[in-house]
């Protein structure tokens, strides 16, 4: 019996669907073959049970047997440390994996998700569309001379990078070519279509389970 | 002979000195005892052998023999495997390490950096203040109840926790008496004052070569 469990809200409303961060670690564990199972924690209710787990009153977290972590970047690389098929092992593959991983994160995520909390909460003016785009224009230039971010095979980075493309789509994505191209490729794996599909299908039973 | 090298600017105006971020490396090596040099690219002039390097345009970046890592972040997480002084072994520490760690960056660093960019480019009303606020609420609360993010001792969380609250310092961060507490009991520390007195000296010697 597999002991990774992914954890999530056991409800969300229609609009962050598709996009809640569990979703990286099912593409994860479905990437690396690695059995897994999904269990809930109320989206309505954080109190002090849900905060012991994640202390910033989020989703996901990941058990691994007595292990457990938030923060899905952090799960990323805990499931990279248990298959190859997410991250290399020579040193040389296993630091650009690293580096790939976490300028996702902090070079693009950094900058790309607070925008998008300007836009969604309607802020006249978007002072941070520059230094996005300035920041596109930098992964524009490295996608597009390369088909995978490090060791020159799919990792885990490919898979955050895409996913964190996906959330700055909008007037600062679509008319850039090279990441349009690299994220659409890459969410064409079957495993992101399976998390993706997986993750609909628990948000809309959730549904029915309510009404 | 060391191997480690930690990749800086020759000279950068006197705003950012003391936070430009090849400090988190120096301090790193400095609390694992590591050897390691600085050496630096032009911060006047970045081409394409710097975007070899750093594919963004910033600095840090570490070379370690063979291996070559950009990102701050990732480049901690390098140091941490070569030294059980920032991170312990044992897979619970371990985990509980990367996920602080990783929080630092994307729970905290994601918002208040983006915030206080909107701070020094003068936008007239910070619409990030809120999200700040309340991502400093959740790092209080558990701040106020532990002395060490992870495993009950120091280790590179809490080194790059306390870098990325300096940045956070200001109207949203000074009533906090925990993170305020946190940071300068984590900053006291020899490795840290040594860090940071490098990095002023490097600069002001730049100075000094331009002059």
């Amino acid at each position: 019996m597999s002991e990774l469990i992914v954890w999530t809200y056991d409800w969300v409303p229609e609009g962050p669907r598709g996009f809640v961060r569990d979703i990286r670690l099912r593409w994860a564990c479905e990437e690396a073959g690695l059995e897994y199972s999904v269990r809930t924690v109320p989206f309505d209710e954080r109190g002090p049970a849900h905060l012991a787990h994640q202390p910033f009153a989020q989703v996901p977290f990941l058990s691994d047997g007595e292990v457990e972590l938030f923060e899905s970047g952090a799960g990323l690389l805990h499931l990279a440390r248990k298959s190859e098929k997410l991250m290399p092992r020579d040193p040389v593959g296993e630091a650009q994996t690293l580096q790939w991983t976490i300028a996702a994160l902090n070079s693009i995520e950094m900058v790309s998700v607070p925008w998008w909390f300007l836009e969604v909460t309607g802020a006249k003016d978007n002072h941070l569309t520059g230094w996005l785009e300035s920041r596109l224009a930098h992964i524009e230039r490295v996608l597009a001379e390369r088909e995978w971010l490090a060791a020159g095979r799919f990792t885990v980075a490919d898979l955050l990078m895409a996913d964190v493309l996906r959330v700055a789509r909008g007037r600062a994505f679509r008319h850039r070519a090279a990441p349009e191209a690299y994220g659409a490729r890459i969410t064409a794996r079957p495993a992101f279509r399976k998390a993706h599909a997986d993750q609909m299908a628990h948000f809309a039973a959730a549904d029915k389970a309510r009404s």
